[in-house]
């Protein structure tokens, strides 16, 4: 089993974090996505969406999207649950996942993606006035996710689990974004802070 | 427990063709998403991203975001498994699910709601060019998908899944986004047939 990992981007940190909160270790293969390693004809054999990470299995069997890959090893190591426990625990895990993702990943993505100068080969059209129109729409919701998250330890409940870390790297991703964490979310900084204090952050 | 149901929008659907498939009746409550029903205070105070569905269980628990209602059902009655099965069939479907979402479904979304004059009051900003720019990234995801499917049955294998149901609400979502199929996605084409002649697909 290999791992074709993409360093610091969003999703490639996603599954590492993942395996560090799961104790597992898989040998990863190093791909440059600054130098456009995913587009090579290696990576666009193993996914013609030509993304990473992409778990490459011993009998060739390959799995592609971050989520899918944790969700395989959630499957075979289930201790500690990260994707919830029980019907009810694990449905909250997914509705807090998607929230995170749809709602804020993906707008911190877009901004990114349409603004930063760095993305002008990545996105075409890189469309400025949409990349801005994203930037509000993340605030809006890291404020709603401020009131929803109240006094609890983690997104979805009192345990630890995806969410937490597709929160965390959509976090971390608004500074390239340029986005910042209103002030006044007190109770995201302080989650923010416990999950960012985790060995696993490191990964 | 009673399902916030928003009739012919795609999420909506998505969840009543699960429900269809696995045999599950439950109790729907309709609200007129084009008198902007979802936004009223009672939806307001159920989901405050104000979306549909929204699932209330009869403890008052609430559970919204379609994928996670979907997953609750499974965890409850895991047959016909409709999220894979074993670990790496999971995974698969999980792959399948993602990649018609994150490549087909949002685009189809943004072209609707970036260009359709109805849509004006929905999506502010509106950016014609933005919803422009996902036509093409969606027929690019629709060859490459043909090229994928290939001769199997289902989107994730040999069996029916979420990733298919994802996958169908995606295409007929075309329709009011003025996104053809293109003709020579013979594939496509058989599979969507084969879907869209399940009774579920009328739900």
């Amino acid at each position: 089993m290999k791992l074709y990992d993409g360093g610091r981007a969003p999703n490639p940190r996603r599954v590492r974090i993942f395996l560090a909160e799961k104790g597992i270790e898989v040998p990863l293969v190093p791909v440059d996505m600054t130098a456009l390693g995913h587009k090579a004809p290696e990576i666009q054999q193993l996914n013609p969406l030509m993304r990473l990470p992409v778990l490459e299995l011993d009998d060739g069997t390959v799995l592609t999207e971050s989520v899918a890959i944790c969700r395989y090893f959630e499957e075979l190591n289930p201790e500690p649950a990260l994707f919830g426990k029980g019907a009810l625990g694990r449905a909250q895990v997914e509705m807090w996942q998607r929230r995170m993702e749809i709602n804020l990943m993906m707008q911190v993505g877009h901004a990114f993606r349409h603004i930063h100068p760095a993305m002008k080969e990545w996105e075409v059209p890189q469309i400025t006035e949409w990349g801005e129109a994203n930037k509000p729409k993340a605030v809006e919701f890291l404020r709603l996710f401020d009131r929803e998250l109240g006094d609890r330890p983690f997104v979805a409940g009192e345990e630890y689990s995806i969410a937490d870390i597709t929160g965390m790297i959509a976090i971390d991703f608004m500074k390239p974004a340029r986005i910042e964490l209103p002030q006044e979310c007190a109770n995201v900084r302080r989650w923010y802070e416990a999950v960012k204090a985790r060995p696993s952050a490191e990964a």
